[in-house]
């Protein structure tokens, strides 16, 4: 039924911000002052590097130090070949199939400045728990996303609702870049991220993908090295 | 004399932004307006995503489309084993060795917005042509880096300038996210980017560490894919 996802989703983890139509209304006032003036119109990428990569059911160290850390409930679409400048209407033959990530982050007010230390902590990416094929997911726009936090319902959200649908991110992104068989693309957190705390277990459910669990932990000082 | 560079540096490619003297200055009126109000006050990081890997002697293909390509000359920094939290005092003993990286991009106005469109572009990373490893080079920190195009000088700067030296790169990164053994720190391009276009043939001598050779090509209408 699935292959296993640590075999297929082997390559660069991009990022789409504000892909979620009701984030991106939050966000319109701020975007229609300096420096922007207006909103994106082109979807903005960021990394998640290497050093992010968490399994299903590992931990995921909080930051301490005053810090807040907020899970991001996401699909993940993994590249089955690698896709130059392919168009909306072939896309999706490029995709491998689906998964879950949590694309945990610090909060971020802005928009404004590269989110490498928000984003790139160790163990900030969790994909899990499998690779779901194309075949076996019959619409990829109409998947409930659930985020629990200790077994409570944080956010409620459905791929219905995303700015742009998955052909057109692969098609605006190859445009640029080649996309390989392998990377994943994590197509967008929803509006409400909310907070968590050592001691906290953190699940995402997408339908038809299963679910992605893991635990915060405090930080051990010295432990990391 | 040295070690193959593509045999080292395979881990990621983390470029920081600002980190000469000379460009922090230009930008200073910038950055204290909206929405930053003060310069930063840690390195600001960005990818350079593996798409954008490119070897001494490759071509680099120019967007065209109206848009614009700059060099970007860099001290590369190769790490040699994982450093997690690492002490600026103890920084260089984490250090493989030195190359010579050029990071191509499309001219940036502003810091806004995570730079993947503008720094990620297939080939927009040149690396080589070989590693130096630490003890054949005396001070990382007075190395001459000189940019030429179709054999003119374009951008002379030295690695003395830097806002912020190798260590305190090292442990100001190493403090949020384990850097691994392969991953490459580019340090910094120089105030002064220049334009180039197809035809050009593009070489950065850092002294000590030889000269990356790369030309700039005009693109074939549906060549990438």
């Amino acid at each position: 039924m699935s292959r296993a996802l640590q075999d297929v989703a082997t390559g660069t983890l991009f990022g789409v911000a504000l892909n979620f139509q009701g984030l991106l209304k939050q966000r319109i006032a701020e975007f229609e002052q300096p420096p922007y003036q207006k909103p994106p119109l082109k979807p903005v990428l960021f990394i998640k590097t290497p050093n992010t990569r968490n399994p299903h059911g590992a931990e995921v160290v909080h930051p301490g130090h005053g810090d807040r850390l907020q899970p991001g409930p996401a699909l993940g679409v993994v590249m089955g070949k690698s896709a130059s400048r392919v168009s909306a209407a072939e896309a999706l033959d490029y995709v491998a199939g689906y998964t879950i990530v949590n694309e945990f982050s610090l909060p971020e007010d802005s928009y404004y400045r590269p989110a490498v230390k928000a984003k790139c902590r160790d163990g900030f990416c969790a994909i899990g728990p499998e690779l779901v094929p194309t075949a076996l997911v019959t619409d990829p726009h109409s998947l409930a996303i659930t985020l629990y936090v200790n077994g409570e319902v944080r956010q409620q959200n459905s791929t219905a609702n995303f700015v742009r649908n998955i052909p057109q991110l692969i098609a605006e992104i190859s445009e640029f870049m080649t996309l390989h068989a392998g990377d994943v693309l994590i197509t967008g957190t929803p509006e409400g991220r909310v907070d968590v705390l050592p001691g906290d277990r953190v699940e995402v459910d997408i339908s038809g993908l299963g679910r992605l669990v893991n635990t915060v932990v405090a930080e051990q000082p010295g432990a990391r090295s």
